[in-house]
């Protein structure tokens, strides 16, 4: 399947496979789960790996599916455990291919959760299906689904939204919340050819991830990013003389969707607070997309989650910060 | 000069030039401040700007400069009215040209004064000049001058670090903070060819300009960018049917050092606090330089102020956010 599989050039062949299954999922970052193998370090693998709604929101995705999501936590696939990794030392996680199956979803939780960035200004459930397909010119992009949607083009850039080891502290720990170890770090730059490094806190580091994205901004502000289910290889790797004490890792990108300096708009947030900010300049991003492009606002929020990135632009001025929100031009021309 | 200026490639003949005069320069802002003159919407006029120390830490540059330095507030050249703004008005500037002087600084202030990002980690003043000059590539890029300062080669990207209006309420108002009729925005991306939008205030808007970096990483962690003096080119227009309520712009950055993807290692801040993400996020950049590439750490400091990006992953896996630092790799290379 044509531009389905992203990979680096020399992705080597998988030495395992774990499947998603009942046996191999968890919905928990616990130590106690018993792992679903143990492998050499230097072993290549493939997770497979459910969406972020459990397979509870395919196509055709629509609001009445998502405010019936039952679910308590991600779907995560494994632990696999890799041989002699003990607390103190580093694991390596060199991701090396992604493969997705065509679509992918972005949703807008109700505003009663108090969840993604602006619970305020959207208060109604609102679905997005994306079909992940290829541009004429050959690039691969999400592009909405619905007659109704605007046209937009977000080039795709797969990534695992939680990857990750267990935690030392005995007990199960929610997946929503990224720790030290990893799990739900949600940087859109984890792609492939990324190295990664976690803290192993404990034995056998019981590595696990799911939670696959097409795409994202950074701040994944609506909650979600291009939600979809994935394929994900992995080299995991541990050493014991490079100490992290939390996710560190190596990268090229794409650090804008063509790859190379294009136009951007850009929104400001300057507030004594850097949330404050953050919502502030997000919150000007969907004006500017409402009033003068022509986005109904709840779908430039989504389109805000899916490919607009922010950045610290300063955090020394006393008492205001800036942050500032950065939309590429590329992604509002009509897919061809 | 080859390589001083930095243009659009059209960039037009001024029509004015305001030079850096003690009855052009002010430290406050101030909607009572008289015009230096006032000219027609699309007029283009160089404005000669100080750096941020107004002239008082210069090649060559030292410790004992900086600490004795008497300044209170930013040198601004301006302000400059535009004929028939009011307020509503949105001001529309046109960054054209830089031209700078081929040196710059970049400083930590005494921790007793408690700024910048990390003042408890660092307590003693540090001064690094830098001279901006051009690799045998072509390329234009800051290399610090001293023989005991690392070998960093970080690309010229310039910009002024404060422009803004003058503020609609009356009376002095610190050139610090940044508000939302601009001022010290610290924005890197306001190279040549952006386009900035400021609400206007007060009649006449009353632009001013200075504190110019050659470059800057998000975040100016430090406090300082490459500060150094520059004239700076701006088409000043004015527009009634585009409002703003706070800075917006049209960039092509550069997002990268090279304008396209490039290696860049990263360090993360996963913590309930986005300030203290991103304390986390440098403290662990600036470990990662020290340990791994031999930096003094208030070298790596000097260093993430200058090159290091900031962007913020996710703010919506509460209760813990994600910044993260990128520092591209490409800057670590010693020139040639």
């Amino acid at each position: 399947m044509p531009n389905r599989r992203f990979a680096v050039a020399d992705a080597p062949t998988p030495d395992h496979h774990v499947d998603a299954t009942d046996d191999t999922l968890h919905y928990r970052w616990d130590n106690a789960i018993d792992p679903v193998c143990t492998v050499d370090p230097g072993t290549v693998i493939v997770f497979d790996c459910r969406d972020a709604y459990d397979g509870q929101v395919t196509p055709p995705a629509t609001v009445k599916d998502l405010l019936a999501v039952d679910a308590d936590g991600h779907p995560l696939t494994g632990p696999v455990a890799v041989e002699g990794a003990t607390a103190g030392d580093t694991l390596v996680v060199d991701l090396l291919a992604f493969e997705h199956e065509g679509w992918g979803v972005t949703a807008v939780p109700s505003g009663d959760r108090e969840a993604g960035l602006l619970p305020d200004r959207f208060r109604d459930a609102h679905v997005r299906e994306w079909d992940l397909d290829t541009r004429r010119d050959g690039t691969p992009v999400a592009t909405f689904v619905d007659d109704d949607a605007p046209d937009v083009a977000v080039p795709i850039a797969p990534f695992p939204g939680n990857l990750g080891i267990a935690p030392g502290e005995d007990g199960a720990h929610s997946t929503i919340p990224p720790r030290n170890v990893g799990g739900n770090v949600d940087v859109k730059h984890l792609t492939a050819g990324s190295r990664l490094y976690l803290p192993v806190e404990a034995a056998g580091a019981l590595f696990s991830i799911g939670d696959c994205h097409a795409a994202q901004g950074d701040g994944e502000v609506c909650l979600t990013g291009i939600e979809a289910p994935m394929s994900v290889t992995v080299r995991l790797d541990v050493v014991s003389d490079r100490p992290v004490d939390g996710p560190e890792f190596e990268t090229t990108g794409p650090f804008t969707p063509s790859g190379h300096d294009e136009e951007m708009y850009a929104t400001t947030g300057i507030e004594p607070d850097l949330m404050d900010a953050t919502r502030a300049a997000i919150d000007r991003m969907i004006d500017h997309l409402h009033e003068r492009r022509g986005f109904d606002p709840v779908d430039a929020y989504v389109l805000c989650s899916a490919a607009v990135d922010l950045k610290i632009s300063q955090v020394v001025d006393a008492p205001n910060w800036t942050v500032t929100a950065y939309l590429p031009e590329s992604v509002l021309s009509a897919p061809e």
